[in-house]
């Protein structure tokens, strides 16, 4: 035990402590070597900085490491779960990957020989083939924790674990690393017709691509079979070992969560929380062109040119008709699920919602949208990065002006921040638009945003999951649009190109 | 059925529209009233806007409106979660208010007249006072309703709502009116600690604050008693019904959530996933006195003045001192538990976090505190507001170069945005602040946050519940530090202030 006096060296002058003579011997020492590793709380790479973190501020690595373990039975969305978080995860610029176990199955060639994909085995009575797929389970649980003790931040297991002793193993060996967190999501799924079509979807994935399609889903069905048969939901027993979990059942539908602790853990179970599988489109654009763009001025608040002008009323008519097309094809699906079997109810004329900034050019583009049609936002969170000292600047001033910052900025153009007051960067913008992602993911409308180069490049990095270099350095030219569609195993992009002369939009290959 | 054809009169070219031909009959119009009242998804008072908003900037009534009932045994924290909830949605600018059974009941003049606080008034055998209580809940509901249609936007009925069938007669008043939404908060305890230590809470409410302590706790208890026997917890049944609810069992170390919908309902859960209730403290503070302080400038990144330096190394001193009689208290009340029956393990210590913003007024504030002891962060979210053009102007430059924005700033100084571009309002650092108000709640550590007058008066605003009128104008002096300690029913509040002559700091009455 220390000398808790010791604790006081640094109130330099003892005679301005009140009552210091209270201050009674502690039987524990505050002292922590320097450089210990810290778990810090808010731990927000890029906008979050330590003195730790100030002297390496491209290494994020401070805070606690995360490690998340799915569980549950084939066909029941474990695989979009984990592609999504990841997704996300990586997009708020936390160093994360997924370790698939029925990737390092089919990877292990001896195994392959003996025909692994096949249900038999996965059948529990085959006990060599158990041992194996435990074997390969902690092997892949090594490699993750190996990649964290490297610097990763997040690492997602991605397996069915689906007994509780399975999941003690893996708690346990996770907790031989002191700094490593673990959360357990749980994904189940009852809803028969979700259990359908996810089994249908598995037919076009490595292990059946080969295999003539009925034979196949016989087969994937039996595996599913095989697995029911010893497969344990996340238990009371786990609970009251206050194991730090969260069910999702019916894509999230409901949601269970228990023991949630930390800042990575809260959040990945708030985005988890807001996202649904309806049929829906998100349209990107950049505003038309400003007099600034003209003239090759950054930031600023200028209004369109002649040009942008015309994109926009273009915009608003070919818009309103893909809002038109997009019902139309609704209802055509209605009328051919109508004929079938199933009864179905008229669906619903889905909201259009118009996102802007708040920033002349946006809303200016947007001017000629009917408010009938379209629910029209203007929201601050979307105006361009700020520029702080070089607003309203060419790149070649800057140079001029600000040779460091134009050189500071070519190094690193993620993680710099545009000096003085308030200037941002791509960071900052991140966490600025991250309310907004999680807003899209929940609701089920479609939706045009109008916004700016920079916040288009990070709206479509979330989407299309760019890797983070590659991010500052995207092409998204004015006068462009995207559509964004969210699929089960991807997001498919569409894009179109405005055609001054004869002022249209024509698809772009 | 309207002609489909109508629906392209926006289409102000017909030549202009690729494949018009191919667009077919609808058979639904899009057709809807201009001011209909929207749903709209994100709806951020002050920080979105739409053409409406736009119109009448102060009334925030455009969103859908949310009902939050309230279900639970008495003594399970409801009216704690109500407090909460209220006080953090009324930050955010929603219109919140809370509708409380109980009030309505003591207020009714007769039935006090009737004793109707003592036990036999919820025995359920009581046929005539079970009515009472029925015909209560819904006068309550009554009232709230007519709040909403009045230009509220989240009113939460406070009740136990203990049955199935109460609940099914408040979803279906509710539902009459077509833009509300409904979301049932229950709260269950089986933690017998807690429960015991709500029940005594309860006595010095204002059913018993006048009884023998003793035979209050025994009427109390008879009361408990008398809903357990009817309580129905929510079911299986409400969930198939596609019930909006959400269950926090043992102040939120487990929480089930059902088919949350919408941005207001998916907010208020994540709130309530992120709190508890450990003994700890929370420190604010402005920095020291800057240079720009000193003659009366506002913005900019100045650094500390002499003063201001000696300010900051008296607070390292003072607030390790804090650390240390934080931890003898902890010690102390660890070793008088010890002495009684129960086993104690030793108390960890308890981290101690230290944020400022990026300014060099806060940084330079805290360069004397000891990293072995504290978890120093810088956090760009805690900057001070940003003013635009403003900046660096002393007020009454601001009042002869930009007359307008001055008298408009005075006008309504909470929604009122400085101009030029990344000026920011109050409202917007409200929002910046958001998610560090949901990771204070959800930490366990103590911490002091050392940052800027007009985010400090907006921390202090969350934390004491001030009114928002009230907050653009609270006095919050430089040298004064603020101690919060959440208490079950209250924010407890602590200051001191920094006597320069005397280098140390002296509480404030």
């Amino acid at each position: 035990m220390s000398n808790p006096r010791n604790s006081r060296r640094y109130l330099s002058n003892d005679s301005d402590v009140e009552d210091s003579d209270e201050i009674e011997p502690l039987s524990v020492s505050f002292q922590r070597p320097l450089f210990r590793n810290r778990k810090y709380s808010l731990d927000l790479p890029g906008i979050v900085t330590s003195k730790l973190t100030q002297e390496q501020p491209l290494k994020c690595g401070v805070g606690s490491k995360l490690v998340v373990v799915m569980t549950g039975l084939p066909a029941r969305g474990k695989s979009y779960i984990v592609k999504k978080l990841k997704r996300y995860l990586s997009w708020l610029q936390y160093d994360t990957k997924i370790f698939n176990v029925g990737n390092l199955r089919r990877n292990t060639a001896q195994l392959i020989k003996n025909g692994s994909h096949s249900h038999s085995f996965f059948d529990p009575a085959n006990k060599s083939a158990k041992k194996v797929r435990e074997q390969l389970a902690m092997d892949c649980l090594d490699e993750l924790i190996d990649w964290l003790n490297k610097g990763g931040r997040i690492g997602i297991h991605d397996a069915t674990n689906s007994t509780v002793e399975r999941r003690r193993k893996i708690l346990e060996r996770c907790q031989r690393e002191t700094t490593f967190k673990v959360l357990f999501i749980e994904s189940i799924c009852n809803d028969n017709e979700v259990l359908e079509k996810n089994m249908r979807l598995k037919l076009s994935g490595p292990d059946y691509r080969k295999m003539d399609p009925e034979k196949a889903l016989a087969d994937f069905r039996k595996r599913v079979s095989n697995y029911e048969k010893v497969y344990e939901t996340i238990s009371e027993e786990e609970e009251k070992a206050d194991m730090q979990y969260c069910k999702l059942i019916n894509v999230g539908k409901k949601i269970i969560a228990h023991n949630i602790q930390g800042y990575l853990s809260g959040q990945c179970i708030f985005y988890l929380m807001n996202f649904n599988l309806s049929d829906r489109q998100i349209w990107l654009s950049r505003h038309g062109e400003s007099t600034d763009n003209a003239i090759g001025k950054i930031g600023g608040d200028s209004p369109l040119s002649e040009k942008g002008r015309k994109f926009g009323e273009c915009l608003s008519r070919f818009i309103f008709k893909q809002k038109v097309l997009f019902r139309q094809k609704q209802m055509d699906e209605y009328r051919s699920a109508s004929t079938s079997s199933l009864p179905t109810s008229v669906p619903q004329v889905k909201n259009f919602l118009v996102w802007t900034s708040m920033l002349k050019r946006t809303i200016e583009t947007v001017e000629n949208f009917d408010q009938r049609e379209f629910d029209i936002m203007h929201i601050r969170f979307l105006n361009e990065i700020y520029a702080g000292l070089c607003e309203e600047m060419s790149h070649s001033e800057i140079e001029i002006k600000y040779p460091e910052e134009y050189s500071e900025r070519r190094k690193n153009k993620l993680y710099y921040r545009y000096p003085g007051m308030g200037g941002e960067s791509y960071l900052d913008v991140i966490h600025r638009i991250n309310p907004l992602i999680v807003e899209l993911e929940r609701m089920t409308d479609n939706i045009l945003i109008v916004t700016h180069q920079v916040v288009l490049r990070i709206l479509l990095a979330y989407f299309l999951d760019v890797e983070k270099e590659k991010v500052p350095n995207m092409e998204v030219p004015l006068h462009t649009i995207y559509c964004l569609q969210p699929k089960a195993y991807d997001t498919e992009l569409k894009r179109w190109k405005y055609d001054e002369e004869k002022d249209d939009f024509f698809p772009v290959e």
